[in-house]
This record gives structure tokens, C-alpha cells and sequence, in this order.
């Protein structure tokens, strides 16, 4: 069979993993996934996947790619990987891209969600999914805050420390909060994200609806570029990462909604 | 200090738990429950549940009630007895409540989720808390269907095989067929359920929205009062008990919306 390139979205719950990238003495996503694709195939496999979400961070939409000479139907290496992971990853879609294909680099944009539960106590159903505020947080100053993002920034400030990124322009064209109940979601949508940028958001929101720190800090650090005006970062397993977007024809329509 | 009686909400997560009343052999919410209570107090309790819930299934607001003579204030053993208790039992809310308030008894109604999520492959954030149809769920003919459970009923179909029960006539008020996504959702509400009662319906929605069953199965099995008119009795995981009510004045509000 002559090569050919797998592209998967695939879905984890990142509480027992040490993030996506595989490591040398903790168990990542990534080594987990090759080992099943390496028993699936007879063959050596790496795959690629579109971001490197950090130890505790969820996924219902990572996007990886993968080339292989198996024989297996594109279509059916989601069925057929999924009867060998663990029930706590499983590959929602699979199908043939062309070779040029790229998870990683031929990313258009991303999608993740940050979720709070913010009551006297914190819950037990909702412990793994959702970061605790003991604070109500007031929603409404939170989605005045989050208007801040729109556009294309310089968000040098919104990198975790250690960052080696030189270009630090990013554009965000969706940041939305919504409550039901105790629930307080954040959706952002952009072309891409620095490394903990999202959790650098959603903590300085949170800071903003609890009342810790004052309105207008996004924007203050986006003209500063300094840190210290945003908020501590939010705790990882609040975050899931939704869907990463590329410039293919969507034949199969959006794998993730 | 004079005996009170304390009532109780409890948020739980099912999944490690042998269910909510205590066991010989396996550890059991009521159980975890009890201990902490008893190192709080220092003394024994023996804490009366509204509902016996079963392995797997879980609950935002299991309602409880115990006596004690310590002097700690009544809405203050929430936060005093989460400090004791294991991450995947929370108390959301406690009071004091009269003498002949009885959690069990002195219920009026309550009300259930059951959560199914239809897709090719099953979920790994969800597999908890979300019952997996391989088959696409009509949710139409499912709510379509629902609709004849309304109303005083005798629901001897609905009991698991070996209760004891004799009255077998039941009030249901609401029963709520809801898609989002992949997401469909049961919300039952009514003056009680037999045993496996919920679980029996979720079965039976869910074979009547997969084609499995044809329409009509609620109707007839509560005219013939026939357990094999019905579907197959749904997976604990998918089930929680939302609310126990109770004719007491709501100073509070209501604890679980």
C-alpha cells in the first residue's frame, strides 16, 4: 500500500494523563495513542497532534495527523483504534488528507472552553470539568472584560514565563461568557494562543467577577505587555480544548460542534 | 445541648461508591457520610437518606437528615463536614429543620435526570455521567411517547423484579425529552418511584428512539401492568437524583435548581 496521511479528532479526559506530549517518566495522550495505532498497524507510528495541552487539560476536539501503509479504511481507524485505548480517550472521527496536511501547522484557528462552578462548595460531579470559585462571579463584568480580546493584539503579556515565542500577535474573533445556574462558561475562538494564554484569560476573568481585580485589565496588559496587570492563572482541568479549524474543504462537515 | 435534627443536601459522584445505603462488604455514601459526621460530633449518627440510590448512580441533591447534640450551627455543618469528606461527596447545603421533618418520609416528590449521548463512539469526558446509544436517538418520538407517563398511574410494570412493594400507584408531573448536540436528556418528576422505576423508562425512551421498540410500549405496559411490554433497563451511570421535595416552608429557596 502506498502511504498515506490520517487525520483524527480525538476526544480525552486529560485527569489521568501528564498533557498530550509524550514524556520520558510520565504517561501523555501522545504515547498512549501510538501505542494503540503501532498494535493497529504492525508499524512504527508518531503522530502530530495540533496542540500541546498541559497535564489535566481535557479535549473533545485535539486534532493529529498520522501516515501509515496500512490497508485500513480511513474511515475506519476510529473504530478500530478505539477498541484498543483505554475509555478515557476516544477517536471521534478519522479520514484521509492530502500529504501537504499538516495538524500542527496547517491550523487556521482553535477553539477551547473554560469552565467555572462558582458556589459555597465546591461539587463532586463537576470536580474534574470545572475550576471552583468560592466568589460569585458576575458574569455580565466578565463578558464586558472579555470584549477587550477581539481583534488582533500583541498578547506578549498573556504568555507564561519561559515562553520562547517571538511573534506574540495573535487574533481572537469569539470570547463569550455565559452562566446557567452555577455554571460560568467561557468559549474562545482565535487564530491561535500562546502557551497558557487561555488559562491566563479565563484567571483574570475570574479575578474581574469576583471582584479581585478591577475592570480593564485585559486591555491595560495588551498595551503594556506586562504580566503582572492580568490575573494568576486559572487551574488546568477548567479547559478543554474544542476544535481545531484548518482551510480544507468540509466534505464531512465540522467533526465537533 | 438539646437533641436537633439536621437536615442534609448531598451532591455525590456514584462512580466509586457500592451506592447510598450501607453495606456489609462495600463502602457506601451513607457510610463515608456517617464516619465524617461522627468524627464532627463526636458522637454516633445514623444518617436517614430520601432515597437508596444504587451503585453507579449519583445525586445533586440527595437529601438526608441526622440527630445530634453538638452545638455547631445548623447551617455551618455543611462547610464543617466537607472538610472531612472524600472529593467526590460534597454537602451543598444544611438547617435545622422539626422534629418530625423525616428525609424518607416526609418526602412529597423528586426529581431525576438520565443522560444519554448518541454517537458513534462512545464519549471519554462524558463516560460517567452519559448512558452511550450507538444508534441516533429521535428525542421527538421519545418526548412523544413520555408524554403518557403524566398523571396518577399504577406502575407495577415498573418495578425491578423482587420489590416488595404494595402500592404500586405513582404521580408523575413532568417528564421532559431535551436534545443539545450529541446530549439528550430525561427530566422525570413525580410523588415517588419503585425501584429501578427511572431506569426502566430511560430504557424504554431510549429503545423507542432508537426504532428498537415501537411507540405505544408506556401506555400498554401501564394498562397491562406487563415488565415485558418494556425496554431493557438502563445503565446506573446515566441517572442522578436531582431534588427531593418536601412540604416545608422554602425559607432557604430552593437548595438544588
Amino acid at each position: 500500500m502506498p502511504m498515506r496521511r490520517i487525520h483524527l479528532i480525538v476526544e480525552y479526559d486529560g485527569t489521568n494523563y501528564a498533557g498530550w506530549q509524550r514524556q520520558l517518566n510520565a504517561l501523555a495522550v501522545q504515547q498512549v495513542l501510538e501505542e494503540a495505532l503501532e498494535r493497529l498497524t504492525g508499524a512504527r507510528v508518531v503522530v502530530h497532534g495540533a496542540s500541546r495541552t498541559d497535564a489535566g487539560v481535557h479535549a473533545l476536539g485535539q486534532s493529529c495527523h498520522f501516515d501509515t501503509e496500512s490497508r485500513i479504511p480511513a474511515d475506519k481507524f476510529s473504530y478500530a483504534v478505539n477498541t484498543l485505548l483505554p475509555p478515557d480517550i476516544r477517536v471521534r472521527a478519522s479520514r484521509e488528507v492530502p500529504p501537504d496536511f499538516h495538524a500542527r501547522f496547517s491550523t487556521v484557528g482553535k477553539r477551547y472552553r473554560y469552565l467555572f462552578y462558582d458556589d459555597r462548595h465546591a461539587g463532586a460531579l463537576n470536580r474534574f470539568t470545572h475550576a471552583h470559585s468560592i466568589y460569585p462571579l458576575e458574569d455580565r463584568r466578565m463578558q464586558a472584560e472579555a470584549d477587550a480580546l477581539i481583534g488582533a493584539h500583541d498578547f506578549a503579556a498573556f504568555a507564561a514565563s519561559g515562553s520562547v515565542v517571538k511573534d506574540t500577535v495573535r487574533t481572537i474573533w469569539r470570547a463569550d461568557v455565559t452562566r446557567s445556574g452555577h455554571d460560568v462558561k467561557l468559549i474562545v475562538e482565535g487564530s491561535g494562543f500562546l502557551y497558557n494564554m487561555v488559562r491566563i484569560i479565563a484567571g483574570t476573568l475570574r479575578d474581574i467577577g469576583s471582584g479581585k481585580l478591577a475592570p480593564g485589565a485585559l486591555r491595560r496588559a495588551i498595551d503594556t505587555g506586562d504580566r503582572l496587570d492580568l490575573g494568576v492563572t486559572a487551574p488546568a482541568h477548567g479547559l478543554t480544548l474544542m476544535e481545531v479549524f484548518y482551510d480544507l474543504p468540509e466534505a464531512a462537515g465540522r467533526m465537533n460542534e
